[in-house]
């Protein structure tokens, strides 16, 4: 594949500031992870068991308490399979947030994939749902002719859409016991679930005890290019894996991305904390932009959610625009939020870069084609 | 089968009166409607085409202003058959209310046998979900990748969950617009819609003109022993056909039951308004009750529901149990509610005894075992 | 409704003698079903149960020899019941004959409705499945990593696409024994059971011991106008009690249905052997006329298939619209066969006039207008 | 992660051939592969389009001739994908072979995860259906009332049941005209299409020319560590991203993996014939030995199969044992059969060692526990 010349647009590209601020899942794999892909041990994962994938299951059981793990492609796929094997019966609800990831994200694949009927409750602005609304949604079985039969509930944490914010161990396993008097069983989407015990200061594994399976995603805050772990006991973890194959989600040689996610682990955790302070940092500094705001108390991980007030001499698109032209990339959300995701390849000084061009915007000091 | 000597209980059974106000579905069929199944003309529905259900069809398109019509056994088959007809591509969303009878009581079949996925708006007292929510609802084709995609809308009229409130004629054509503007259809739970045309006094066919599917149930308030009509296009219709065979609900010679339906069309529609008097007069009479109340607004049509407040000398189980001794069958709905419907088989004497015995029973002077 | 006049096409199908050889669902009730519908016993049987509908259950559930039974609108949601209902956990696999009614005829419902998977194993001419292919087919578990769940057997008797031939005892059982020793369930489509039964000269519970569960058609041979029965234990029962009202199969007063089918039970059952003898006298005298030829091995109850032989100056489609315009009706199947099916409205004199007409028509002497 | 000690054993096993000869999914990446992962090129490919992904991408559909193409995990989900997606109205019917990979291997995943029902027909030794027996499997759309609507055809190319013989172009193009004739997809489930390309000799986008979907493994014989093309038109790959994405399929930095498929398709497509060679003379050794067995007319690609005739000194089971002690991995295949997959880490010598092996085996001079 021959290269063609760059075109000057291109070279600009190039050499300008990006500071990616979508998602945490735009990380790019580290040095070490390349590395560590290049010189992985590696086996059928199908017909056997990869060994750097195995490897990586038993740390990520260990480190999230549970008897076993599974390492799926997708954050996705880990909920629909955990949905799915918890709902194995045809007639199964499930309860989750009206706000959740699961019920507003992932193409509602657990009813058109999986046949599971979902019963929503109110997502209140920290991410919980009332205990006593979820155990008013548990069906009671006496009218079980016209009735489905609640199988799950589950829980988001930290909550994506309520900008990052964390479920308490206390609250966690309030829902736990819930779950466990009615006989339902309790599910966790992880996807930012180290994000979540970092902030807590709780052990991932006291944080996520009460869940009878918990995803946690390894290519969000963590870096790894690919990939999601499912932990639970051992023999849901059993009819996990015929799921996942089921599905198509189980690979050969996958070890190759096994080796980045234990990279991963090993460096990456350690910087959520950092991850954090620069988005304590970036949500002070929008405050301070006259026309924004942000609601303080959301922030508690790496998610900035800001507000374009009314009144405000700039829309949400133009902003957007304007930034983008000047390589920030941001996530729009509703008619007047943008949402800002910060990650250990997202510096201080990114931060700054970022808060200075969103400054200038909003003052008409910059527009859509670079300078005024 | 020879028949077994009666007890005394059984015959203290049938000459007590009894009056069942848990729903209009436990109408019986009138003599008339008797004699017209003995001598209905009919064929294989199956193989060919009923005659008398071919004039029972051809009869409520017409009142229903759509171009064709079809017999199935019950509303939930009804509900199911157009939700799935409309949603017959993987990966759609239907918006409904989240107390909409099709997503509390229709053993979530539309997800669990038909992988659709539910997407709930807030009910209204009155039935109504705000436009602007079911608008927000509506999935932005932009964001395909995660997002399943809104085939449909449903609305109830009247809607059972809120005490068989109607919706507007209005308010109906404006979900219809925005259905249209974002080409999605729109769907009618019409279980109770002659209850809802009667009681606003506006035409069947004008009120369901915007939908592009509506149900009416013949063994309610109509009195018929069994069926549901769906009325729509043609080519809609001629899905809904196929569907209902593979859902099982292609039966030989339906005529005998079609022509209880025509009778109950003939005979039972102007008993509605009747039935709507009564419901009053039960819940004017219950309203002047102490320790009862029921909201006046909400008795639209012929269901009434009444609360037993705090600090009333009555409890619901026990309320309930009392005026079942006594031949009264309510449904309770709820920890302190109870739901009485009213029919065509029910007199106004009966509505008087109701209320006496309900009278009687929270002063004390009646208990489970008969007299006090 | 007023009567429009008669034309004269129309007055001459009136006099002209009909013989609807099409299938034996196209009975009539008779005087005596119409008379019990008229005067049923009914209840709300979704709410409660209906006594009718208990009646003819528990009766159904004694004459084939199961714990429990349940009326269902048609043999098509009979069988759909039962297959979701054995297979009620995802991933399950059923075995059945690749020519079966649930396979062919009934819209791949098991799996467009249910998810259920099948693996079909040829059917033979007699309508069996050879044991050893069956129990090849049963999937091993060792291998559930890219095997579904063999968790069904699917029998027919009479087995339809063979032409009505009757599966006997000891094979049944002999495919009781093999589902039990691999831990599958035996489900046997009793459409005609009762056909099988009398032509085998065993006792329906009998012939059906070996099933865990079975259907009855009782507006088929036994002249009822709608509804199948489903027998099994009782929790499974109960389980398809559920399901049965997810698909919207649960009816009101059904009474009036079950009444005609109680009638159909004590009336009827015992004119199936007559239909048997003229089922073959009407294939003897097929077997006599030039050109036409019926394996006679195959006609063991009441139906008839004849193939046109090549050389024949008939074809089969001209043959079909002669007999209809002399008001024979017959039901095409493949190029070159035709089935007739008999039934207790099908007279001695039926089956000559029948035999007449074809004679004639196959030597010319009448055609598509009448007479010659 | 402290390193134990090794066993004895441990070290045996290290330094002991290891032929395997289970599939050619065992492949290890090789050192070019895993340079090109270390280095290669990401992005978000879920948010937008990885670079490497985009590459891949785009010169996959180059090489089958299509508009588009897509990576997807695994083959499980290729296939589940492409199914779905030509299936994706409900009530949907697929055609495939009794013996196709889909429906033996997959878990039954279009029925039980995506609705379908599967239709299959005879699969000949060499992988073929009959095309009349394939055209009398379309369904007639004159009895939608109880067929599902037949919308697929698929075809397995080279057929791994059949021992890896090729489906000629000739007959691809035939069954590609009947699909068009009667309004019915094509889809190729092409695993090892490249090697069936290169033994036919006919360039890859003309073998594939009829389809309308077709896919192709990268891990099998071309040896990257993970991954499956999809190829279509750009409707087709639109529809079908979106359903990875409900699938959970979607991966980030999936660049990673590309890289190593891009370096696949650029240094083992040309290896394939070597394949093929050596397992010619593979199956000719075993031919030589006594009370074994293979089809030459079957060696047509890389999979050899062998029979253990009767009155053999030697079970299946025993030889597999004694051949594992020796580090030769095959893979059983019913009662008499044994399946060995040759791809490019199979060397000349593996071939002979293995033919070895198995000699001394049969003769009885190596047993399981090493020598005799």
């Amino acid at each position: 594949m021959e290269m063609l010349p760059l075109t000057v647009i291109e070279v600009v590209k190039m050499v300008m500031r990006r500071v990616d601020l979508r998602s945490d899942t735009v990380t790019k794999p580290t040095e070490t992870m390349r590395a560590a892909m290049a010189s992985a041990e590696v086996d059928d994962d199908v017909l056997g068991h990869d060994p750097t994938a195995a490897r990586l299951e038993m740390e990520m059981a260990r480190i999230m308490g549970k008897e076993a793990a599974l390492f799926v492609p997708s954050g996705t796929m880990a909920n629909l399979i955990c949905v799915l094997t918890h709902c194995e019966i045809r007639g199964s609800e499930v309860i989750l947030g009206d706000n959740s990831h699961i019920h507003i994200y992932e193409n509602g694949g657990i009813s058109t994939i999986g046949g599971v009927h979902p019963r929503t409750v109110k997502n209140n602005e920290d991410g919980t749902m009332d205990i006593d609304l979820i155990e008013a949604a548990i069906r009671d079985p006496a009218f079980e002719i016209c009735y489905p039969t609640t199988r799950l509930i589950c829980l988001e944490n930290s909550h994506a859409h309520s900008g990052g914010r964390c479920l308490s161990v206390e609250y966690t396993d309030e829902v736990g016991e819930l779950a466990k008097k009615h006989g339902v069983k309790l599910h966790i989407d992880g996807a930012r679930i180290f994000n979540a015990s970092i902030a807590l200061g709780v052990p991932l594994h006291r944080l996520v005890q009460a869940a009878d399976s918990v995803t946690a995603c390894l290519s969000k805050g963590l870096g790894a290019p690919v990939g999601t772990i499912i932990a639970g006991s051992k023999s849901f973890i059993a009819k996990a894996k015929i799921l996942r194959k089921t599905l198509g989600g189980g690979m050969r040689q996958v070890g190759v991305l096994c080796a980045a996610a234990l990279v991963a682990l090993e460096e990456n955790v350690s910087k959520l904390e950092g991850d954090h302070q620069k988005a304590k940092i970036l949500a002070e500094g929008l405050n301070k932009i006259k026309g924004l705001k942000v609601d303080m108390a959301s922030v508690q991980t790496n998610i900035v959610y800001f507000d374009i007030l009314k009144g405000s001499n700039i829309t949400k698109t133009h902003l957007c625009k304007i930034l983008e032209a000047h390589g920030v990339l941001t996530m729009p959300e509703g008619p007047f939020k943008l949402r800002l995701v910060v990650h250990h390849q997202i510096s201080e000084s990114d931060v700054q870069y970022t808060l200075s061009c969103i400054q200038k915007a909003v003052t008409g000091f910059i527009g859509e084609n670079g300078g005024k």
